[in-house]
């Protein structure tokens, strides 16, 4: 069976407050790189195995649902593809 | 000056070990969707303003190098794009 690679980027949602994005926030400030905001989330590179990409796009997101909480987060299949 | 939010993915480099992803990929077979792998990185969404896009792209890349550790992660510009 071939082997894909997705890669699903998981979000905070707009409201959640994210202490990890104002401390990196507060480090850019102090190198002297400051900026408006910063949002941290998670990136996930999953590598599985499925008849074809259309299954593949079926089992990735079913693994962005699995993984997000829907309550606080929010997930994007950011790529899909065929390992060789 | 326009704003852009720059989307930038640090991830570990291959070989070094992934405790986050090793426990994702334990928990996804638990719940009957076993996959080959996981490797778990961060997404930094980041505002900032910038004269254009070409000076946004340069800040962008500054920023990714800051924000990764060279030892053991590498970093990609994802995205970058103007606001509204």
């Amino acid at each position: 069976m071939p082997r894909y690679q997705a890669t699903l980027l998981i979000e905070l949602k707009e409201g959640i407050l994210d202490p990890q994005g104002r401390a990196v926030e507060g480090v850019l400030r102090d190198l002297g790189h400051p900026v408006e905001s910063v949002r941290v989330g998670k990136v996930l590179e999953v590598v599985f195995q499925e008849e074809n990409l259309l299954k593949a796009e079926e089992k990735a997101k079913v693994l962005g649902q699995t993984l997000a909480n829907p309550v606080m987060e929010t997930w994007t299949l950011e790529a899909l593809k065929e390992l060789p």
